[in-house]
């Protein structure tokens, strides 16, 4: 059952008749917009002066918001890069005969709001009671996958009742902050403004930071395109810019406005030129007109989908909630420019800050390398290749050789500042290079690893080879004080998990820099006796077992803990980072998502079916999925071992995470990077693809409950629909020359279509 | 070799005649003077326009500031209570022909500066060029122990070369702020103001705050005493009010003031009342005159000296180190008032927060116990007592039972947010019951520990209890996640400090249970079940140890670091708070403060002469002792192990800390809970003095480089002095009735005095 859920189960749609305030926040992150460039919460055009989350976010757009912290450590870094909410520009305030618009305050006949997402467009009308006349409003907006830097509204009010003046005022206000500022600050200072007839344009510029990091110049070109209108006027004030439209209107005549906005930024071209590159933009999408201009935004949505898509037969509220996460998903990344990646929040919130985080190699990677062209996923590769010098600056701050990609990031260099967390969650230099494996095995674009993927992995590797110490009475290298991915533990010796991923790192950077041309292998400068190093720390890392248990163990002293299983757990504890003490969550053995079985996840063939059994059982039962990104592995583990009712279960937690508010924190924003849990679920889970060894190899199964899915899968040149249904798997090779492959452990050659009985 | 000396040797006196502007704070914080109920930093009380802290702080007037945290942990306070610096009441504005003197700015001829540690007197003058003019300042200043409320400064000014007309202003004046305040507010409000001839007051109250702490007023009366002036002016303004005299000086005329301040608060008074009470007081003083109330208040340090001084013969350097602690301890905290503790930095710096830190327990009881009369050390007890509904909040806010006193507090609530010190530096409750053992056993005052002694025990225990875990695997109760006195570790298992203090606080609990009158055991409800259950941990609780090694294992991995003496570190590396990463630093072996070694100095009787010296000699060459409390403890231990040298260098760092700012900060303020060390480790170390099973006994040895040293023991009614030379042991009952003891081993019976040859 839904922990909150507001919106109807639809296919497609995400639509409700029902305005509740007291979930505006959380209705507003649900109903976000966004096209990679640039994204906005669900706002309302007019004004609105109850709880609500302003927010624009513009990709790439940040501000090193001074470091806050109560007692400083050494190695913290002096700033937390933060996504900011930008000038507000989908504003239209709306007056009834000199009565603002206010649907917090008047009362509401009715109200509908539908976010389609093959469209990608928002939709929002209302029947409400302004000057005790009844007045309906109606608008509808979407940022373009066309011209990246418009946003189009198509906004109409009429009174159903009366005659009335009704006043249309198109803004633009720089006067915005962050919620999360840490000392308060406003972010932003006014560069230039203008109002004239039907347009107006603000710029406005990050404020100066005594960090060094680059200021970013926004600007915002204001057309409206209306008719019908007895009188106009137009004005600025501080950050401010505003056309202003009087309409008398009666029962079936409308004020009716399109509202184009074209945000240019500094990142793209220079300052002086914002606004004239933003009007000629503006110039095309006049002449095209905003009906155009939105069947061109649509066709590429539609485009997306083909490529995709994933139907389940049988369960609409998770065919909802896998679409909606592929929407938001794309919606946030889809690959157009490698300075840019997935943060957990996208477009559609403040918290955490940053750009990156692991979150992006370990469970988005896997999912664009099948659902998108492979750029799309090399771009994100790049953009930690360009990365790497701040990685080694990382590196060297914590007194440590090669290269530390950092936690949470803007350019590369670390702004989170826990110490158990940057100095020691250290594993996720792992998952940059499990990334570069997973997208060339993937794509087998080994020119990727020779140019670039290379420089990261001997990096990376040098930073493990210093980071582990030798202990002379074990006779085996050691990692101490670390944070494994389960962050309801910290400072532990030998996670696992760490120790796996390091000794892997130097396994795969050995191999890889045994097939290198011999000029790049000296560029990178790896001696015989690094290369030694490495081979005695492959040979001599220690990693915790238990011979009683047949298990590995999370870290050293895991099993002296107190085990105790999650459902021993009163409902009143969970979750528990809401109502236990920190350290009595740390003392706990409660896992807050995936730690031994993140090994075992990526490094899937490795293990024995026997292994794999044994280490779920002894972990998910303690696993608390805490984290968003918790489920999505387990579902799949699950799933492989044929523990169907776990895999659903879990599947389902992945699916509707944000659409049924489960973590009680979705108005602050959306989980995105969580979002590809639930299409690893399907196909890496139910479907059982694997890629391992540059083989593509399924084994579906199809869970009671559906009556069937499927799904396309891109996979080197070529596109391949897989259907699922109560006794049939079919395999379509849409698009490609003819591919072996493996099912249910078979090879076969798809050249058309394949057609077997469901295994049982 | 003294890292930075700012001040002469001298037996009795802080003293130079060089003004150093770079080192201006650190020479406030060196002559700060208090009674106990207030104090100031050496602060000049003319104008200053240069780099100084200005300080003026009131026992237990604090202001909870809003807690600063990068990242919010369940169960953090939400307040960090601060010492707060309260208005200036020292300052006097000098003009020469209406330029104003401020030795920042002016030439300077001569400078003479001198605390007289005997005396409690603060002294000062200088002769500065002013307007071409050779011009003379003087002034004298003490803090009166026996009108606690009273500042009293004389200060005096001449033209040496001409005649100028010399103008005086003293005033009162609110307008402070704390450097350290977190969201940069001000923590003064003004309440009342005035100024009149030759008086003034000023009457400030702490802001509101949303915390429901208390507030607190303090005004202060300020009366002048003057002749010779020319014209007299008074004024106030914003949170001021002054007087103003003016002088027509020439050589050998002075313009000459005795500025008096009463100081009362909301403490002490109802608020109405303050200034009534300032006015008595006020006019007592007056009635005495100036260099009355100062012999008064020179008698009381007198009587202090006598029961408490320390001489070193042959080495002045010690001398003046050993006599600068205890005269900063005894500035600091005198017993008078059980509501009151003793702050890391006294009334001296900001820095830390807080009033009482387990450093009381640890390492100032014992001293006071020696040093005082009993009802010193019983008001720090009580101070605990009373704040036991407290612990027991702090305790409930982590989930668990019984009582768990704060790491830094005013009022009993936990103020400290870092989370591997606040929940996990638990430690702290085993010092509370250490030093009601230390109580009890030093005086013999059983009422103590049945009145209120057992009522901590108890609840610390019921925390103890509820706090360890029970490991199946090993059969052993374990506490997991802790911080052991050792702070370059944290977050580690089964630290063996912890657990054997936990352990025996268990023990001691009972033991006490077992005597007390039936009806105060039916008043604690201490149940059988729960008995049973403390004997079942006390007979299974789990101890690191190394068979190998024959040592204690300071936790669980401890083992399994790569072990470096603290010799192998490059200069360059220490220390290595400011030099090294957090990361680097914990995962290091090298070791902060005494840990294992801490419980062998508390349970010295427990362990053979063999333990204490393997331990000793494992632990010690790790150690960087960077914290000011760590030397004092190893100095005790070595003298013991007889390591002679080992010892006096350790003690040398504990006896000049402040005076050669050893540690680099001294200019935020003094160490003083470590200025306790040096008394810990001549007495306790060099005398071999032990008390434990209420028996007293020396074993006394002189350090080669020293004629000889003595001292005296306040010892259950009686004084006795301790002389020890270079081949005699001299003990003399001074007060009091005969005393068995021991020397060396052997019983003596101490009736007047006991002369015997140093043992070798």
């Amino acid at each position: 059952m839904a922990n909150q859920r507001l919106f109807e189960i639809d296919q497609w749609k995400i639509k409700t008749n029902k305005f509740e305030k007291e979930h505006k926040r959380l209705q507003e992150s649900l109903t976000s917009l966004a096209n990679g460039y640039m994204g906005i919460r669900g706002n309302f055009e007019e004004s609105y002066s109850g709880e609500s989350l302003k927010g624009t976010y513009i990709a790439g757009v940040w501000f090193p918001d001074k470091t806050r912290v109560g007692w400083w450590k050494n190695g913290y870094p002096e700033y937390f890069g933060k996504v900011i909410n930008a000038m507000n520009f989908i504003g239209i305030d709306v007056y009834v005969d000199d009565e603002k618009v206010d649907l917090s305050q008047n009362d509401i006949e009715s109200f509908e709001l539908e976010l389609n997402m093959k469209e990608g467009i928002l939709r929002r009308s209302a029947v409400v009671r302004v000057n005790q006349k009844a007045v309906k409003i109606s608008s509808e907006r979407f940022l373009s996958l066309d011209v990246p830097q418009l946003c189009a509204i198509h906004y109409e009010a009429e009174c159903l009742s009366d005659e009335a003046v009704i006043t249309l005022v198109p803004y633009l206000d720089g006067n915005v902050a962050n919620e999360d500022a840490n000392f308060e600050e406003r972010f932003w200072q006014e560069e230039a403004k203008g109002a004239e007839s039907h347009r107006g344009h603000l710029v406005t510029k990050t404020i100066e930071n005594p960090f060094g990091t680059p200021r970013f110049t926004v600007a915002a070109s204001m057309c409206n395109v209306t008719e019908g209108y007895v009188s106009e006027h137009f004005q600025t004030d501080a950050m401010y810019a505003e056309n202003r439209y009087c309409y008398e209107v009666g029962p079936g005549t409308k004020a009716s406005l399109k509202k184009l906005i074209i945000v240019t930024t500094s990142r793209d071209f220079e300052e002086a030129e914002l606004l004239v590159q933003g009007r000629a933009l503006l110039a095309d999408v006049l002449r095209q007109g905003y009906e155009e201009a939105k069947r061109r935004h649509t066709e590429h949505w539609m485009e997306r989908w083909a490529k995709a898509d994933i139907e389940i037969k049988g369960d609409d509220e998770l065919q909802q909630g896998i679409r909606y996460n592929l929407f938001q998903l794309f919606s946030t990344y889809y690959g157009a420019d490698s300075r840019l990646n997935i943060g957990p929040k996208g477009f559609t919130g403040e918290k955490y800050g940053g750009a990156a985080y692991w979150d992006t190699e370990a469970y988005a990677v896997p999912m664009y390398l099948a659902t998108a062209e492979p750029e799309v996923t090399k771009n994100l590769l790049l953009y930690r290749y360009h990365h790497l010098e701040a990685a080694k600056r990382n590196a060297a701050k914590l007194g440590l050789k090669g290269a530390l990609y950092p936690m949470v990031t803007f350019t590369g260099d670390e702004c989170h500042n826990e110490w158990e967390i940057t100095f020691e969650e250290i594993h996720r230099n792992g998952a940059i290079c499990y990334a570069i494996y997973n997208y060339v095995n993937y794509t087998g674009d080994r020119d990727y690893m020779k140019e670039y993927g290379i420089d990261v992995l001997v990096e990376i590797s040098r930073f493990w080879a210093d980071r582990v110490h030798f202990s002379k009475r074990n006779n085996k290298y050691m990692i101490h004080g670390v944070t494994g991915p389960n962050e309801y533990e910290n400072n532990v010796n030998n996670n696992w998990y760490t120790n796996l991923i390091a000794s892997w790192t130097l396994e795969y950077t050995l191999e890889n820099l045994a097939i290198l041309p011999e000029e790049k292998r000296r560029r990178l400068d790896v001696r015989e006796a690094e290369i030694e190093k490495w081979k005695d720390i492959i040979e001599r890392m220690y990693y915790p077992y238990s011979e009683e248990l047949n298990v590995f163990i999370q870290h050293d002293t895991f099993l002296d803990k107190e085990l105790q299983a999650a459902d021993e757990l009163e409902p009143g504890d969970r979750p528990l980072y809401q109502n236990w003490s920190w350290d009595k969550i740390l003392r706990s053995s409660f896992i807050k998502q995936a730690d031994v079985l993140q090994g075992i996840y990526f490094f899937n063939h490795r293990f024995t079916m026997e292994e794999k059994r044994r280490n779920f059982e002894f972990y998910e039962p303690m696993t608390v999925h805490e984290s968003s990104l918790s489920p999505s592995v387990h579902a799949v583990l699950a799933a492989e071992l044929k523990m169907e009712k776990k895999a659903l279960e879990l599947y389902k937690r992945t699916a509707r995470l944000d659409l049924d508010n489960y973590n009680h924190d979705t108005e602050e924003g959306l989980h995105i990077t969580s979002m590809t849990g639930s299409w690893l679920a399907i196909v890496q889970g139910f479907a059982g693809m694997r890629t391992q060894d540059e083989k593509l190899s399924f084994a579906p199964f199809l869970p009671k409950e559906w009556d069937g899915y499927s799904f396309n899968i891109n996979y080197r040149d070529r596109l391949i629909n897989v259907q699922v249904e109560e006794n049939s798997v079919v395999f379509s090779l849409l698009k490609g020359e003819p591919l072996s492959m493996t099912v249910y452990g078979e090879q076969i050659a798809l050249n058309g279509r394949y057609e077997r009985r469901m295994a049982r």
